[in-house]
């Protein structure tokens, strides 16, 4: 696979229904869509459980992790199944809006419902639309991230790297 | 707007045709949609000038910027329209494939045909397929991103930040 777009940033996406069936996995392939209504997209492969559970309950989350729990990042992205739920050690937190679990030790936790669904290549995208979300104020202090609090970048396999704590502005006036 | 999947990766969006009309934008909202075949999405707002010029000619170049350029990155995301382009420094490049030219600064061409588009919310999602592409070996050695080189990270408006140059790795075996 070329790489050419990497390092790219590490999200996690809870799917299922809480009580029935629950399964989490690392995703790069994040981006947003739109910003008022707050959209996003995230290609999730056919052979992934996950691609089950979203199509089958059209919810997911979106965690947000941290290098903190870089372990538990790599369990989700390197195992498949609902399995691996049993050797990572995050913990579930309730939703507000949607039937899927939050994580807790994640910085923010996004919930969405599937309004699209679209086949490219060997993944699928799915397009989320916010219904709720929850973050941690000291690492999105005034609604935005504050570098240096280890946001996972992902290099390629296992390895990661994450941002700098400096703040580059460009001299130009606007 | 909400930035809780931020900091994310900048790109530039060459836009048009060599000789006719082209235009550059930076771009936060791109993603890898597939592998094989190599697939990318990116969202555009239909009141940006990109976005007429990829609806009408179907193809775009996607340039991986370094905070080398960071001036330029920021012309390109705070002005709109082909004005801009006489306030930048960067040049430009013959293609491959494609009839956009390429950026001889940047550390990645990747040159791509249209093959879908998506209006969600405030933004339109072009689908576009690799045709051709070209890199600088020493930044993607063994087509994978050496840390440390300085690619952009947008954290809001004009605040950037790259990533460290460490690499982390998960001690769990795979």
């Amino acid at each position: 696979m070329k790489r050419l777009l990497y390092p790219m940033r590490t999200y996690l996406v809870v799917s299922g229904r809480i009580g029935e069936e629950v399964d989490v996995m690392a995703a790069d392939w994040v981006t947003m869509v739109s910003a008022d209504p707050f959209i996003i997209a995230v290609a999730i492969s056919p052979k992934r459980y996950t691609h089950k559970l979203i199509t089958k309950y059209k919810e997911f989350v979106l965690s947000v992790p941290t290098v903190k729990i870089l372990e538990d990042v790599w369990v989700f992205g390197s195992r498949s199944g609902p399995g691996k739920l049993s050797e990572a050690r995050i913990t579930f937190e309730k939703p507000k809006a949607v039937n899927v679990p939050l994580i807790r030790e994640a910085v923010a936790n996004l919930e969405f419902r599937v309004i699209g669904m679209h086949d490219y290549g060997d993944h699928t995208l799915f397009i989320g639309e916010v219904v709720a979300y929850s973050f941690d104020e000291r690492v999105f202090p005034g609604d935005e991230p504050k570098p240096g609090s280890g946001f996972v970048l992902h290099i390629a396999r296992d390895k990661f790297t994450v941002e700098q704590t400096s703040v580059f502005k460009p001299s130009l006036k606007t």
